[in-house]
């Protein structure tokens, strides 16, 4: 059934631009998010949060909340399921119930400040805010650990007293080190010995979020026959079916999951904190439960991006070839364990071939909010390091940041860093692509005479693209309209993507294809909307589905003539006899007599795939600052990434956008700013500064094709590795314009001005 | 793909009860109904409807409503699309949109009293009906017809001016006979001749409703991409879009349909009355409007089961056979033509094999309601008419009532009065079984000695069961459960009778099944819930679908094992190599591997089928009656019905309970009481009486199983036809009684003692 890709093939619907199917529903009001639904008898449930980072849970006493006229329910953790209970468990690192349900609803610790101690149920919100007044926690303080060298320090506070960390596979008890894992490859010490320039440097991070615009919301009806209904906004309603179901102990079939419309996600909507919450609540309640957290719930109880120290060494030889590169990641975890340092070694090095490597990686427990995927996990913060060194590799070797790329790119059949060969990558291609920019190629004026300065900073990038499980329906309608069920959640034009995939096929226009995302019980197993693999992984089971329908409707059309079915061929959306030209249906027609034929017509199409081919990403950014403040504004950018085959230009370059201003926000503006006592300082949009459109220019694109070798169409995935270039690009830039090397983000205006007082006195 | 039945199988699930699917939700408040549905800017909808049974609208005038505060949207007849701009008209007698469009707002007449004039939209319900005041409609009153001789009458005003009747095949003008059609075969004049006894009896009938507790109920919105989203209790998504399609002039891929919960149906909910109306409030508010009539609005203005005349004359030679028989129906249309004449005239001797045979069919325009289906529509009207001249020939010619029926019973082969042959048919298994019963063997105290009396009575009923479009889906989840979506509507019990289908054919069991029925963009297209031809042709769907299934595990399994999948073979859920004996996979074991073989696994079925096998019934009733108040008691009730193959045998029963219950009521106390001015002097469930589980007994129930020659498993429909015979079979018993016949619906206390007084005069 896999087509491959027939690269310099004209597509009819492929490349075009059609108006997303959902685009009328989002800016009418029709299409339902999470805050939207209303049911009958409907509660509204609301959280108590910590006020402390870290301290024991000595009692807690609902009683007077629960005395309460209004009030319908009171959780706390001792209503999940106790672990000896829990008939899945897999144990740390991985998907762990226990600790996730420790996070969802704090059991005898908290282990961040806003960590969830308490929920309520109650008639009305008013109702519920006083109720959760009445809850009486007593807490002991323990000391507070914000930063990954205080946490490994050998007299810290062990966060998770239970914790059975990991060491190179060695167990290990009393710690904070959840997990020390290493890739090693080659001889990194001789590498270095081989070389002429070696470079080492560490940089610091803070936490960022994803910073989405809907708050998370869950709501969800029990109901005494063991069956849970919930709505949720979320990037994988199947992933909110497994969680619940493994946090509740309930069979996944007794879970049926309503995905709304999701206002926002970029990997943080992957994690249900609210839906087992809204699920327990609305047991004990007898009734539906709406649970939405607020702005500040979102930054204290979600899942940011970690921070944390990275390390990284890189050696050269004369010509400017890599002999060695190491790494060394501490990433904050945050309260419990999984942070995204794995995919941070899988990407740091993934833009080049380098025969000795090692890298080192340490997943570190904080008393911070468990870290969560952020578009490209792990990627941005090993890319600003990595990309960082690279480009000081240049400045002091007096090599050409680009040609330098391009000489080391990794290429088809070469070692990725942790193991796995490379299949075709359009490394080169994209760095040739960068060289070949009117950006690149056009001067900058770096001193414009307005008393401020100017760079220009270069970066590349690079993201796995995922794989995956992924289930699709179509059904033809009489009218020649074909209806298709996928499982994906639509977060920046998949719909489209995937409805366009199969529309290519049957030969109709993508309009001509009406995409609906159903409940978990009304399609195949269909994994996240995440990794950069919806396009690739669900478009391809809708391609599946396109080619059984074919292969039915050639069916039919033989009953009509009385011909075999092997005798009927199917081009330009016509069906004909091969034998007898006489014979011939167009699309409609044959649509219309589907009656005939014993009704109506309904294919199914599913995948279970490896990665998309891998991504890769270089980008250029002009930056201006005003020495004085240390203000930095975008004057041009231009983001440069292999997309393998833009299924829909206009929703690709969307995601390189989106993914390009996100990555700027993180490297000038915005942080997690922690206080001592593990307090958010700023944890609103008022004072956590994401850029908006007004700070910024137009993101230009240049879109780079080449095509996957897997799948029928040669798709990349493009959602994330733009996000893995801007920080170091935006430093390079900074560097350009200043002078200076940063090595901590967010590169803000302090910080800024911090160096060059640094550098003047150095000077 | 059709397998055909096996006689005296033994099934695993077919033939068990267990808990519908749907249960819990119905009883614990989970389920959705259409008053269920609340959006976010939702609107008030409401209708105006006419005060006078015919007139003429010289003006309407709704620019005081309109300007009132709070008021979003007024709609009248205007608002939908001109006959000449209509792209659909199918002509009279048949789905004519202008005439729907006509009837669901009137145009230029009201045709019926409780006819809707004007719609409006507003905030909330208090401030629509106030606005409603405000709306000035001009009538110009003309003279009401309230039954089928006035309206024949030769001075009758003309109730559609422009309607173009059939009388016999051609086009008739000025008239208030929108058709009449003829089936003749033999020579019935001989036939009379050579009977030894002729019966010729007149029977009228009024009105009744099939009094479901849910009112009609729609909510639309319609955004300004021509996309219209509905969500509505109905007994057919697919039929609810078709009709606002063709109604609005919309293309069906426009419309999506969300298919919620229904309160009761029983052909009453086949019907558009509101969709259109809900849709085109939104469309010109620009925001959710939701629409649900009242009690008096359900009985006025949907659509009743069409009262009439009907004329039966039967002749019989010495021996008992039927020589010839024919049937005169003058049915109410009611306001406008297509009353369920023609399905009378199928079934009204389908339980007869008789050689001479003429049937007169009229369709009547009066003013009262345009009449609907009503479970079994037609049948039993002609099975009262036509069961009690069977009957009054048993009595005159001293004939055993059930014995006549069996020596004229219809078989295999026989022709059915209006053309057709009949396939294998349980008419003679049917009597014979309520020959055998206990009910029928015990003998009856017809003077109980408490001043009242008792009577039995009997009647045969026959319904033809019909086929259609159906679609079904199927999922197979990691820990074998299967999600099923299908299209029907589930009224009494399918989303059972469907799944356990599929769930006999995979080797599961029923609750290992979980059924769905998404919107109308998410299934293939599927018939209404009616025709008693949901658990027959949706059913067939999903064993499609289900084979489908076992087809793909079979290549799954030959994956894993490395074999040709025609080496893979299926037996109890197990999937074994026909050549090697050790390799063998329980249906878990391998739902939990098809991540090695390519993903999920999601299939498809579909039909499109002729008719299911007949349906015949023979119902025995007890009826204890007082003499002096003519207030008549069921003392007890048997059903006797051919099922072909009871899937879930109390849902059968159930049916078959339900039918004859409602048949009791219509018999003794249910109509329309109509004022010569055509109001409905009874138009509240205190008023129109109907029977309560407070007035009868437990009805018992025969089910006889003559499999149905078409399908899996023998299936023939069953909620139909055991409305047909309990009018008749109630008549018989008050003869049985009083000595009295009565010729006229409802037999209820006035008319028993009329007939009494009757009696005694000509005693």
């Amino acid at each position: 059934m896999v087509a491959t890709h027939e690269p310099g093939k004209q597509y009819k619907v492929i490349g075009t631009r059609p108006i997303r199917h959902d685009g009328y529903d989002k800016v009418t009001g029709r299409a339902q998010y999470g805050a939207d639904i209303r049911l009958p008898g409907l509660l509204w449930g609301d959280v108590l949060r910590s006020p402390y980072a870290h301290a024991r849970i000595k009692s807690i006493d609902t009683s007077a909340a629960d005395a309460m006229p209004g009030v319908y329910a009171t959780v706390t953790h001792a209503d999940f399921p106790t672990v000896e209970d829990r008939t899945i468990d897999a144990g740390e690192g991985t998907v762990n119930f226990v600790r996730q349900s420790q996070n969802v609803i704090a059991d005898k610790k908290v282990h961040y400040r806003g960590h969830v101690v308490a929920a309520i149920a109650a008639t009305d919100k008013n109702t519920a805010l006083e109720a959760l007044g009445k809850i009486k926690v007593e807490y002991e303080q323990l000391p507070v650990i914000t930063n990954v060298t205080d946490a490994i320090a050998d007299d810290a506070t062990i966060i998770i007293e239970d914790l059975v960390g990991s060491d190179l596979g060695n167990d290990v008890h009393n710690t904070n080190i959840a997990n020390h894992f290493r890739h090693e490859f080659g001889d990194p010490e001789k590498g270095f010995a081989d070389s002429t320039l070696v470079i080492e440097r560490e940089f610091n991070m803070s936490m960022v979020h994803q910073g989405y615009i809907e708050p998370h919301n869950a709501t969800a009806i029990w109901t005494n026959d063991g069956r849970v209904t919930i709505w949720s906004s979320t990037q994988g309603a199947f992933g909110v079916r497994s969680q619940t179901a493994g946090l509740l102990n309930l069979a996944e079939s007794q879970i049926k999951v309503n995905p709304v419309e999701i206002g926002g996600g970029f990997g943080g909507k992957t994690v249900a904190y609210l839906p087992p919450i809204a699920a327990l609540l609305a047991g004990k309640a007898g009734r539906p439960v709406k649970v939405q957290m607020d702005r500040k719930g979102v930054f204290e109880g979600t899942g940011p991006a970690p921070g944390g120290k990275m390390g990284i060494k890189i050696g050269v030889d004369s010509a400017g070839k890599i002999q060695a590169a190491t790494a060394d990641f501490k990433f904050e975890a945050g309260g419990f364990p999984g942070s995204a340092v794995g995919a941070a070694a899988i990407c740091v090095m993934g833009s080049y071939k380098i025969a000795n490597t090692r890298i080192d990686g340490y997943d570190i427990i904080v008393n911070k909010p468990k870290s969560a995927a952020y578009r490209a996990p792990g990627s941005p913060q090993a890319a600003y390091a990595f990309e960082s060194v690279v480009n000081e590799i240049c400045e002091q070797g007096g090599f050409d940041k680009l040609q330098f790329r391009l000489d080391n790119a990794s290429h088809e059949g070469d070692r990725r860093a942790d193991g796995p060969i490379f299949p075709l990558i359009g490394t080169e291609e994209t760095v040739q692509a960068a060289m070949d920019s009117d950006h690149w190629n056009s001067p900058l004026d770096k001193n414009p005479g307005n008393g401020k300065v100017r760079g220009r900073g270069v970066a590349s990038g690079f993201w796995m693209n995922g794989g995956g499980k992924s289930s699709a329906e179509l059904s033809l309608d009489a009218d020649g309209q074909v209806f298709m069920n996928e499982g994906s959640a639509d977060i920046g034009g998949t719909r489209a993507s995937i409805a366009m995939q199969a529309a290519e096929y049957l030969g109709i226009a993508a309009e001509d294809i009406h995409p609906s995302i159903p409940d978990t019980d009304s399609i195949g197993f269909t994994g996240v909307t995440g990794g950069s693999r919806t396009t690739y992984a669900t478009g391809h089971a809708a391609y599946n589905a396109a080619v059984a329908m074919v292969e039915e409707l050639k069916v039919r059309a033989s009953m009509l003539w009385g011909i075999d079915a092997s005798d009927v061929e199917f081009n330009d959306s016509s069906f004909s006899s091969k034998s007898d030209p006489e014979l011939k249906l167009g699309w409609k027609e044959l649509a219309a007599r589907l009656d005939e034929t014993g009704g109506p017509v309904q294919t199914a199409g599913s995948v279970n795939l490896s990665a998309a081919g891998n991504g890769t990403a270089t980008h250029i950014v002009d930056l201006e600052i005003d020495p004085e403040t240390g203000k930095t504004d975008v004057l041009r950018y231009t983001a440069v990434q292999d997309v393998g085959k833009a299924i829909h230009p206009a929703y690709a370059e969307g995601q390189i956008e989106g993914g390009a201003v996100q990555g700027i926000g993180w490297a000038l503006n915005e942080e997690y700013f922690i206080t001592d006592d593990g307090t958010m300082a700023n944890s609103s949009f008022l004072d956590y500064r994401m850029p908006t459109s007004l700070d910024l220019p137009m993101i230009d694109t240049i879109m780079v094709e080449v095509p996957s070798p897997f799948g029928p169409y040669g798709v990349r995935g493009v959602g994330e590795v733009p996000l893995a270039p801007p920080l170091a690009a935006c430093r390079d830039a900074i560097y350009d314009a200043l002078g200076i090397h940063l090595y901590s983000t967010p590169m803000k205006p302090g910080r800024i001005l911090e160096a060059l007082e640094e550098k003047k006195k150095n000077s």
